[in-house]
């Protein structure tokens, strides 16, 4: 079928109208989805502009998809048309090895199929994205939104939610538990809405006092700020577990010794070096440092369902699909509070 | 009661002979042990140099001490004369906070009284360690030695066994456990025995590829060259746990691959700087960094349990005490297989 996304030509970035096809030929498990929002993510500009250095072009960005189902192929069972459903970060996985068979397609050991820039097996292209009126995915990689999510509030959870939800769940937060998030942009403000609804007593850290009004209306017990170092002594030993949703190089050992024995701090944000971290901060309070990447197909599920139950959802600001440039404009300067959502019904199909 | 050791007395970290005092006044609940047999650590030869900016002068090393119990304070139950018995790295703590009810006194909240070089509740001065005739312990920080456990040999589990014992038994080493060991000195060769014995299939890492035959006499099954690129490759997410020796700073990105999802680094060697670690490849596989530091006293306990149990023993090379300056001298070139004890009868007491 002939649809209509946004795509990035070269290492610009520059986001301009892109006719292409979506398969026609239906697989027996397949979900035509008409896309209705689509968040950006931090990793869109990236791919964008090939920083990676892993972008084909052209390229469709958009892994935070929620849309209406159109059609379904012969054998799809999960799923029925009109049904409002969402896709994350993977499209295809093997869905026969120990990983798969787990839950935790992200890991599959063929490598899962990412939603857009990896090779598509059903065309001699690549995947494209959610920046697009249309999408057709197996039903596997399907999710079914709850009734009671805003579906354009809904979009984000399915990258933002899961990063941060995955981790938090794996360590075992529970009420009482400790949270602390570093950053406080798409990631960073969902961690702290999920600590909260998991029942944990959550710190924003930030080293500028300027996100403490913001940090409170996310729902955070408490602020503190990093460059206080008489602040930061009083919290040692303080958190069960930190989640780093820092995009960029940085400094983890002024955030070490704030961790309690056995606590960890979880890599969410940067993917890419650290700065030297000393293991003796580790040693001594037997910390760890972790890496979280999504989550697996089932959790995703689970992560919605959570949300819907607490209420939880991300802020937002809706754009218009040919605001995009902009928006990736505003987004390296963080200039967003917290996630963009594209409105999808301002992308018109072609005439005729 | 009088005593002799071995001190250093400034940054040269050159040993000579010293007379001191232990304890006289006994605690109801102290063991005074004449000390038989003292493993030589690394942190020994740190210690005595001040390379770590916390000695307090003279210095009497020493962590990895047996010996047999002389007397007993009215209200020691543990220990009775003429027991073989150990101390390891640390001699007090609070016994009050959750830690130290949860068996882990190595994170006291209130600070753990090492063994030696901190400050002795007991005295004006700072406590003094195992290069010497006699200690005096509260009988909670003393160890029972099994007796099919050749003494000399038991010394070196105190500090460089339970180091290597702990994180393996904490991530649940096991019967078919996959494990890798990254440096074959001290901490690297209990390393590969106490996972061998645990069932552990073990591989052995090494730059260069004269350790292949000493590993496989250590009960290794596997030798894998990591300057070697495609066999590095091949041995990609073939690892549950990887037991990091190395005690000096360096790069730990060409191991994090070697982890399966969820598969863990244990730093026990290098008391500082890691290079950069890539978050990506945390987060790529869910894996982690993690430190750790000796272990309680009730897991050092179970620990020479295990190790009587299944004929586990450091490889030793016994010394008299007046060869301590040339075996640090050996220690620093890595000149020893596998560690260095001092026998302690080599130590005369002064006349009178």
């Amino acid at each position: 079928m002939q649809t209509i996304g946004y795509a990035s030509h070269d290492t610009s970035g520059h986001m301009t109208p892109f006719d292409f096809e979506r398969r026609d030929n239906l697989n027996a498990n397949d979900v035509v989805i008409e896309i209705t929002h689509c968040g950006i993510c931090h990793s869109d500009l990236h791919f964008a502009r090939n920083d990676w250095g892993m972008t084909t072009y052209p390229v469709v960005p958009g892994h935070e998809i929620v849309g209406k189902v159109m059609a379904v192929g012969s054998d799809v069972e999960r799923h029925a048309a009109g049904d409002t459903v969402a896709v994350g970060c993977m499209v295809d996985s093997c869905q026969r090895c120990d990983q798969c068979r787990a839950g935790e397609e992200q890991f599959c050991r063929e490598g899962m199929v990412m939603t857009y820039g990896s090779e598509d097996k059903h065309s001699d292209g690549m995947t494209h994205g959610g920046f697009s009126k249309h999408i057709v995915v197996r039903e596997e990689f399907v999710l079914q939104v709850p009734g009671s999510i805003d579906p354009a509030k809904a979009a984000p959870l399915l990258c933002a939610g899961i990063t941060t939800y995955s981790p938090m769940k794996r360590f075992g937060i529970d009420k009482g538990s400790r949270v602390a998030v570093i950053g406080l942009g798409g990631l960073g403000h969902m961690a702290v809405k999920i600590a909260s609804a998991m029942g944990a007593h959550v710190t924003v850290l930030s080293r500028t006092p300027d996100k403490e009004k913001d940090a409170a209306a996310l729902g955070a017990d408490e602020f503190l700020l990093s460059s206080n170092e008489e602040a930061m002594e009083a919290k040692a030993f303080g958190f069960d577990l930190i989640v780093d949703t820092v995009p960029v190089a940085h400094d983890i050992d002024p955030y070490i010794p704030l961790l309690d024995i056995g606590g960890e701090i979880a890599i969410v944000g940067q993917v890419g070096p650290l700065n030297d971290p000393n293991a003796a901060l580790l040693m001594f309070g037997r910390r760890k440092v972790s890496g979280s990447f999504i989550g697996g197909i089932p959790e995703t599920q689970e992560m919605l369902e959570f949300c819907a139950e607490k209420g939880v959802v991300p802020e937002i600001e809706m754009i218009r699909m040919e605001e995009i440039n902009e928006a990736f404009e505003r987004l390296e300067k963080a200039d967003v509070r917290y996630r963009f959502v594209i409105d999808m019904s301002s992308l018109e199909m072609p005439a005729g």
